[in-house]
């Protein structure tokens, strides 16, 4: 049987003009190759809802999946969610699943949900969430377009969480440990918690936050009582 | 007055399976941005006639410039040349100006022009030759296609061939120097010889051959009997 096909549309204007390096379609094509999935085109265009639009209705008809990258943060020129939407001819509106997420992920952080932020909240109807164990805000499956942040971090996150589903493979759950400490400090710990591990998959994803550095540190594994273990396991080794 | 428009295709299996990350298209982006050309669309394509050629049509007509990059080397796989002929339905074969640039740079290097590398003078007709002075089997333009090579050393230099054409700048001249040595050896006397110059562009475009390192340096300028002279003091100098 030949291997399902993949098309990616990288969105933003700072890829065209030169100022930031896209990272997120070298990432992609490795987790693709190594999935078994071909990825087959890759198309980048600007924040401009017709060219957004007409490219996700191209890839969308001509490959098994779509990766889509970027554009869907708080602010004004973030519209691929409203893109995707009317590409495929659905309403779109701020979703309660995806607004109780961010309203717990920002009373975590003594932040307010804003209505900028509230913005991440908006999906199009008939679409799956993306977990985003990174960022929280999620990105979401409509059809066979698979809606992912820009950050690379975030991105990958998000692979990590949508591959499996797309591969057979049985579905990850992850728990996140979030640190206002580098990766410096915490990458010999975390090292030693991995081969002890074997079994999990862990990932650091580290953040700048007000001047100080901090991680995100995200395990994934099949079994929710084995991940909560290692998770105690984990506060304790990197509190010390 | 807008500025024009341009999209890039990428052209290369090797790019969508991961294997190579690619890098022209930064360069690109940024050139661009410098010359006030807006870059509003990339795509990459597999190694694939019809997709090269649907891609190709649908580029060119929808933007003032179409920049490819990849698949003009020696080998079977390298089908863009032909494609390209394809998108605008002319002919191709061995062109007499482009096989002269080859059999004297072979015939400098002591090397055959095999019937492999014979198959880098295939050019589609009433297309224009593009200079690459780093490798010497040229690009080149038909219609609103710009159609150079993937390696980043060559492609970077036959951009700066073609850009000022399309800008309204003057034409440059460039002079080559093939030295059998490494970046490292030549970056003092390079830097010092380009400071001496402001009116003269200078590059550096290492390679290895056969193990041993080498550099070509390419010096670009408008004006010919300044840079015949500036040629003369460059070997003087780096043959120190």
């Amino acid at each position: 049987m030949a291997n399902p096909t993949a098309a990616m549309l990288v969105i933003g204007d700072e890829i065209l003009s030169g100022r930031t390096r896209d990272a997120n379609m070298h990432y992609l094509a490795g987790q693709l190759t190594t999935r078994g999935i071909d990825l087959k085109e890759v198309r980048v265009v600007s924040d401009d809802r017709d060219a957004i639009v007409a490219a996700v209705k191209a890839l969308s008809a001509g490959y098994a999946h779509v990766f889509t990258s970027g554009g869907i943060g708080p602010t004004h020129d973030d519209i691929t969610a409203d893109s995707i939407a009317a590409a495929f001819g659905v309403g779109i509106g701020v979703r309660d699943d995806a607004r109780a997420l961010l309203q717990a992920h920002y009373a975590r952080a003594g932040q307010v949900l804003n209505e900028a932020r509230l913005r991440m909240a908006r999906i199009p109807d008939g679409a799956t969430l993306i977990e985003n164990p990174v960022s929280t805000a999620p990105g979401f499956t409509l059809g066979n377009v698979h809606v992912l942040a820009g950050v690379p971090s975030v991105f990958q996150a998000m692979v990590a969480s949508i591959l499996p589903m797309l591969t057979g493979g049985a579905p990850l759950l992850s728990r996140t440990l979030c640190l206002m400490r580098g990766e410096g400090d915490l990458a010999g710990p975390l090292g030693t918690f991995a081969a002890n591990h074997p079994s999990l998959s862990v990932g650091s994803y580290p953040f700048q936050k007000d001047g100080i550095y901090g991680s995100n540190i995200v395990v994934r594994g099949m079994d929710a009582g084995e991940l909560d273990a290692a998770m105690t396991e984990l506060e304790r080794l990197l509190a010390a």
